[in-house]
């Protein structure tokens, strides 16, 4: 197949990339770098050093004999430069990761709310509206997120995007229906995966499109066999308090003897998922394609659900870290049970990695090599979720003042 | 009361802004008169004579001795000087008119798309974010329409934005719950309104801003008791395929000869109110605020449904008027029911102006005195939903070949 992959130099998109390169499939990476900019915006960076997108797509091809294509595209601002090379080039397939995926980085200040909205809307919205203007019957797989949902404790077990649920008639009769899962989104970020999600389904209802979205948990680890291959090929590895997630951040907190930082009473259940089994989700999503005419296609690509301060009990057990609960910056309930509904990756064949020892000691294994590269100063998070939480964060684990943010 | 209405030059913002300031309020209107740019975009203009929006408020002052205050802001775009007028006149209240209001303009072609969803999304967002940013506790009244709910035939009515339903638990107990209506946009222009509808529940939630959403019904009339005071204060009247809508197309096309058109059977339920009623609508949501903390207050702003082709046969008997059947250029389901709960609006004290004869002749003669600056050839919808559809509404009623779109 001949696969673009809107996004390609980002956390996701590169072993996913590489991935499927591997398998014998054409791979064309659209990106604006953004990721990179927002790097040098925060002043932190991948804790693994990290090559340039035109070097690293070098050394995969002179190690393996393959081409990834790059292309600097901005699929927000550059409508018709997307829509030209999609019809120039036509791919089979369209994977998009191309939207800002941090939920503190869109909480920073009203700038990164309004950039998060714009960006990640019209990212999305390009795409499908070149689609259907070149009609170009391509399977569009976006990656979207398991906080669409939203982590109220309704009792109910998380179904894979539509919610049966029933409806009383003008006639007094209750029936039965499916919908789209009401959406509710904790923060700026995941509230516009949830406009992606009705972007969807429209473009879906009124104009036939192929659409598969991968609602995914939170991503720990960060080899996977193709990044392992040559040390430039490495993925990177973020740690700061916009764009670590909370797994890795605890990895590489023990690893540098940081205390494991623990927002709120660390009650809050979370659905995770190895970066190796993110990027095979997404090659058998693709493998998966709905028919033209077929609603949306809604996957939960998640493998486990834990508590987060379980989470770091289980570090701190492993590594002897200590744990630090601080207030917390986010908006959202202290502790929530979370059951999520998962069996179509399994029934496709998806073998979990679970969250063992040994691989969590890799990890702490890849921090501990890098930890010369930490800048502790980068680790807390500082982005409140509104101006009455922001002096409650004002301090780190270690007693230092924060920066104000925006 | 200080109040600011965006979009205060266009069809209902024009109306409200006068009936508003007759009652005492310091109306500011903040407008990018995006609007009169489409006229000259589409080539075509209000069948009435309309003067410059800073004529029709020296006129407005001359009569009443009133003053309506007129700022030139694009929201969508000027994100900072819309925050800098907020926060230099910190309004009680808000009202929210400024969004691309036409469905056929929203699907003329991909540009036409991309224009409506950025301006839209863009223009609710950045209110929400500024509101947010300079802490001001303004009651933000928007109007926005029956459309998101679609019009499907789910044989239930439509409630006031909440539905409640009943949902499995984990232990096999149904039970019920409230939630936001089950968006089901029919057009990129519908699906605008519901994106800003996730906007507010997310600002409600996260930031306790105060915000009522009006589910408006389709408007027709074109005079209120304010409009009507002078000539050169008279309310805009939009008859051409993309902006005129239903009713007063029907009128127009009577006053001058032209068939009535019906697209499709005509079997739509549609639901409908007088420019007057929506006008002490917005007045009585103005006085009905939510309370910091509550959730989005959402009104139906409608007071009777009908099928399109009753509308054209009533239309039709009065006036004498042939009715012309034509292929539909909208995806949409050619026949439905419509039940639509509005008692909210009614226990305020709104008292319907009903679709009587007389109010239907007063607003055929307003056609026929301006029928001279009709121009024929606007008439006809000429953007098709769908690439398939295009073909198949090629020639307007009188038989001639339309203009291709996009």
């Amino acid at each position: 197949m001949k696969i673009a992959v809107l996004g390609g130099d980002g956390f996701v998109g590169w072993p996913t990339s590489l991935h499927l390169s591997a398998r014998g499939h054409e791979i064309h990476i659209l990106d604006n770098l953004s990721r990179r900019w927002i790097d040098t915006e925060l002043g932190v960076q991948s804790l693994t050093p990290m090559d340039s997108i035109q070097e690293r797509t070098r050394i995969w091809h002179q190690g393996t004999g393959r081409r990834i294509h790059f292309h600097l595209i901005d699929l927000a601002r550059d409508y018709e430069i997307l829509k030209r090379w999609l019809s120039e080039h036509r791919p089979d397939a369209v994977i998009h990761f191309a939207e800002q995926r941090a939920a503190p980085y869109s909480m920073k200040s009203d700038r990164h709310k309004n950039y998060t909205v714009n960006n990640n809307v019209n990212a999305t919205h390009n795409l499908l509206n070149a689609l259907v203007e070149i009609e170009l019957d391509a399977h569009l797989v976006h990656l979207g997120t398991m906080g669409v949902y939203g982590y109220s404790n309704v009792g109910a077990a998380i179904p894979e995007g539509y919610l049966p649920v029933g409806v009383e008639t003008l006639a007094g009769e209750t029936v039965s229906q499916e919908i789209l899962y009401p959406a509710n989104p904790g923060s700026i970020y995941h509230m516009t995966k949830c406009l992606d999600q009705l972007l969807f389904q429209f473009y879906a209802k009124n104009d036939g499109l192929r659409i598969t979205d991968l609602h995914q948990g939170i991503v720990w680890g960060t080899h996977t066999p193709e990044t392992k291959l040559h040390p430039q090929l490495v993925n990177r590895f973020d740690y700061d308090g916009d764009y670590g997630t909370v797994l890795n951040r605890f990895l590489i907190q023990a690893a540098i003897g940081y205390p494991l930082t623990v927002h709120g009473t660390g009650g809050q259940t979370r659905a995770f998922i190895h970066i190796q089994d993110s990027v095979r989700c997404i090659e058998l999503a693709l493998k998966s394609a709905p028919k033209r005419g077929e609603r949306v296609k809604i996957f939960n690509q998640m493998t486990e659900t834990h508590r987060v301060r379980d989470l770091a009990e289980l570090v701190a057990r492993m590594t002897g870290a200590k744990v630090a609960y601080l207030p917390n910056p986010r908006k959202e309930a202290p502790e929530n049970e979370l059951v999520v509904r998962n069996e179509q990756f399994l029934q496709l064949g998806l073998n979990p990695t679970t969250l063992e020892e040994g691989l969590l000691a890799e990890v702490v294994d890849v921090a501990k090599k890098f930890a010369y590269r930490v800048d502790r100063s980068r680790i807390p998070s500082v982005s409140a979720w509104t101006k009455d939480i922001a002096p409650t964060i004002e301090r780190d684990p270690e007693g230092k003042r924060l920066k104000s943010v925006g």
